[in-house]
């Protein structure tokens, strides 16, 4: 049970079993990379309640995650993977980096999805990078990238599809893969509000970590309708 | 004559013949988006001397490119083109905003060309973009990019040796391109050390606009340097 990896807001732990680690969701949340820390009570159980929603949905549609299964209210069983430290990002609506990169507004509605690298590096301050740096950096082969872009996109077009079932748009997200011993590429980390952006369908409320980036309001408030929207959803 | 544009280090005019216009290199030398400026006197004349040089081997070397020919010590002739607003940029040694970006050395030689494109627009600061973000803006297609991007690989390949021979490295340098209405793509603007960055091969001594941008020296100590080595090369 030894302590594998601590981050900003999960854990990781062994297990009795070489295939399953113990993820832990803190209630830490955090900002600006690391410039701004509180701890906010209950973020930690509705972060593992969305993440297990959206990953028992991507395993019913054949998308291999890490995810075995929901343990306690702040834990998962997950399966091991050295990760690639490249962050996916896939978005469909401008806002965040991508606003202020290209100078536009938020809430434009992008014709295509566009997906980015960002290299996991806290110290760089996670740069964006493009497929030549990344294969300077080694950290993953053109054939990796490609899988991880095809997959990224099919995983957009799943949640996009869920949330606006639930009257919310899925503005944008960021995906970890990671690889298993035989060379599998499994989707792993966590699918939340930390990670993903959701606004209200019609008036274009934010639900998600921007609500404590930004100081717009309650987080838990935001995730736990979110939480209630999402599992409200029939999926067929 | 009217002045078409006049930008940061050149001007352009067109001329009694539409099919030619006259590009003036002025003695201006700006840094970190201009928040530093100077009047370098000599330097328009050097960059002109320098760039005519590269421009004429590259046309020898059926590269397609806008220059026609050098006209007077500071200007030459060059053909009008819809410049696609990007910067592409290619790299075989780490220095710059690359090493700023992956926390690299200055003076790593990397084992494949990096190509980078900034989108050009100095109020954003060029930020770096990808092939997506470039499809969002809509300001070249996948086939254009594509031909930038071979044609630029080709474009080093013949600048390394042409360097080397001279006794320099070629780190890194950017390029434009620009349309003509029949769709012809042309290399266009300068390729100078404004827009190269040039090491004595053996002391990696710097003879390039870095000398202005951190106050290393003379510029123009560095740029004659350039022009009486890259001017004495035999090209074969
Ligand atoms: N299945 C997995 N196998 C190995 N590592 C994982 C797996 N899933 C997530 N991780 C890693 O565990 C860490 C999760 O903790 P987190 O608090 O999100 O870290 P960070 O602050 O680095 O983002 C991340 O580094 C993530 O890449
Ligand atoms: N053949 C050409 N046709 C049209 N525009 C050109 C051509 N060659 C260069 N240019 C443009 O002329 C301008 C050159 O001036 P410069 O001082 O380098 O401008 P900037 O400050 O925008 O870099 C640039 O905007 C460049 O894109
Ligand atoms: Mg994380
Ligand atoms: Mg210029």
């Amino acid at each position: 049970m030894t302590l594998l990896y601590e981050g900003k807001a999960k854990q990781l732990y062994t297990t009795d079993n070489a295939e399953e680690l113990r993820l832990v969701y803190k209630n830490d949340a955090t900002a600006f990379n690391g410039g701004k820390h509180d701890v906010l009570h209950g973020k930690g159980e509705l972060n593992n309640a969305i993440s297990t929603l959206f990953f028992e949905v991507l395993e019913e549609e054949d998308v291999q995650t890490h995810f075995i299964k929901k343990i306690s209210d702040t834990e998962q069983l997950v399966r091991p993977t050295r990760i690639i430290p490249l962050e996916v990002v896939v978005r469909n609506i401008t806002a965040g980096s991508l606003a202020r990169r290209l100078g536009w507004e938020e809430g434009k509605a992008l014709s295509e999805p566009i997906v980015e690298w960002y290299y996991k590096d806290d110290a760089l301050g996670d740069p964006l990078v493009n497929e030549d740096h990344i294969a300077a950096l080694g950290v993953a082969k053109v054939e990796e990238l490609e899988e991880m872009r095809m997959r990224a996109l099919h995983v957009n077009n799943i949640l996009v599809d869920l949330c606006w079932k639930a009257n919310l748009l899925l503005v944008d997200f960021k995906l970890e893969f990671g690889l298993q011993d035989d060379g599998t590429l499994l989707l792993a980390d966590e699918v939340s509000p930390d990670t993903c952006r959701f606004w209200d369908s019609e008036t274009k409320e934010k639900m998600d970590k921007d609500l404590y980036r930004y100081g717009l309001g309650s987080l838990q408030a935001g995730y736990e309708n979110i939480l209630s929207r999402i599992g409200g959803v029939v999926y067929d």
